[in-house]
């Protein structure tokens, strides 16, 4: 067993002091380099263009961010040279150290969720260090992931409550009894956590995604579930501030990572794409930990 | 816009009398043929010998099911080559003019969902009929499902109630004012389909997974979603019966296709899977419609 998925991250956020998570979710049309006229439409032309479109992000901003996470759903769009670039993507943010949430938010049932884990929690071409899992199944779904994740030291994050303005549809669907149906998942992951290896923060491998555009959810969910780092979409382009998500975070200013994709990787459509992303990524840098040190202060 | 999608199905079920869905779950191992020491573990090679399996399994049964379902977790845990395989699969099952439901499992939001929907309703390689899709981020989110499949006449399957022994955890939690949440989910999806073009038998693009595990939430379901196809798997090796899956059909039979994968296409190790294949599935073809005949005799 590898160092704790969890220990890593939260290593690389003290080390580097950021809590930016990079999002790549690769629209070939967002920029010139990767447009699809500028590769003559080649989907073999345009999936590699993205892939290194994605090194020179990567390159100008590896010591800026906590992690990186490609978003599978736009690499699958673009068929199979899209899931090659998604494995190189992967495999250079490895290179430079960079610890890789895949959000590609898999979920099924026995054997079938064992072969997501091993498609995305083992050593193949998409094998991040942490997955997005989906949870609606059942929480027994979830156990050949954690088994996985356990097994070589990697990271899940489970769909807790999510940024969409529709999330409350089934999510904060109220419970008889009492409590919301995302509040009933969050409880269920933290007894499940109970059961797991800690790191020295008291962290373990079961994460939560909680948007940050519900800070009341976000707020209840760090209290409620202090054994799992959240992941927090839903900051900048989605509404949420940094001082929504500064919630996310423990008294350490540990515990989560907040995630941006479009306004870093997209700053500016010039031929200087890495540079604005480092003009980006340095301001939300910043923002997320002004918004820390004003919480903490009296 | 083509044929809707239930329709097509439909026509298949009445023509072929069969309700019989073939699930695609390579387990390399599973069979000699494609068992990776017969291919020196080389995963080109495995998957490519999967991809014929499936072919011969196809060859020998494709008029005797209603549709085929691979499931797309068993080729991402092949990496790039079974990913390939799964488009052969694909294509294969499409040159035999059989209607193929991606068992992908996907749902994220806004454009994320769009990609999703692209890579798998759209025309790509892994462009099928129909595709599976988890609701549990919200109603909003599959709109861009539906969308695609309205724009191509193709469907999706929500997943509603899912057949495995921890499906309760959250799809039954009890709801405060009465009903489960997948009851809730079922209810809300009738609503959506009320808004969406029927056919001939008042189907709609709108469909659901329902596990035949549960036959009580089965035939509710049944009932309350007279707008939607069910997908029930659980038939078989998970314990549903034919009287049990008899349930999530319409007074004319119609409305359903019930899934069987291992049972079906790894019946025998021997050397003509096919013909085991196609023994199992007259078999089940006609446990099935036996148990529907017994159903509406007085």
């Amino acid at each position: 067993v590898s160092e704790a998925f969890s220990q890593r991250l939260h290593r690389r956020i003290e080390a580097l002091d950021t809590r930016v998570c990079l999002g790549i979710d690769p629209r070939p049309s967002e920029h010139p380099w990767t447009h699809p006229d500028a590769h003559a439409g080649d989907p073999a032309r345009i999936a590699r263009a993205v892939a290194a479109y994605a090194r020179t992000i990567l390159d100008a901003t590896h010591d800026l961010i906590a992690c990186v996470k490609p978003q599978s759903a736009f690499f699958e769009a673009m068929g199979i040279p899209g899931v090659i670039a998604l494995a190189q993507v992967i495999a250079d943010a490895k290179e430079r150290g960079i610890p890789v949430i895949v959000d590609a938010k898999r979920g099924d049932i026995g054997t079938t969720a064992e072969a997501y884990a091993s498609a995305y929690l083992g050593d193949g071409v998409w094998g991040g260090d942490a997955l997005t899992v989906n949870a609606y199944l059942g929480l027994d779904t979830l156990e050949p992931f954690i088994a996985s994740a356990e097994r070589s030291g990697r990271g899940l994050f489970v769909l807790v409550k999510t940024s969409n303005p529709g999330s409350g549809g089934l999510q904060d669907l109220q419970v008889h009894g009492g409590g919301m149906v995302h509040e009933h998942l969050s409880a269920a992951l933290t007894e499940r956590a109970a059961g797991l290896p800690r790191d020295a923060a008291d962290y373990t491998c079961l994460g939560a995604v909680v948007g940050a555009t519900y800070p009341e959810a976000l707020a209840r969910a760090r209290s409620s579930m202090p054994h799992s780092i959240l992941l927090v979409p839903g900051y900048g382009a989605q509404g949420a501030t940094a001082a929504d998500v500064a919630l996310a975070f423990d008294k350490a200013g540990q515990g989560a990572v907040v995630n941006a994709s479009r306004s870093l990787t997209y700053a500016s459509a010039d031929d200087h794409p890495g540079e604005a992303a480092r003009k980006a990524t340095i301001a939300m840098r910043d923002a997320l930990n002004r918004a820390l040190e004003r919480r903490s202060s009296p």
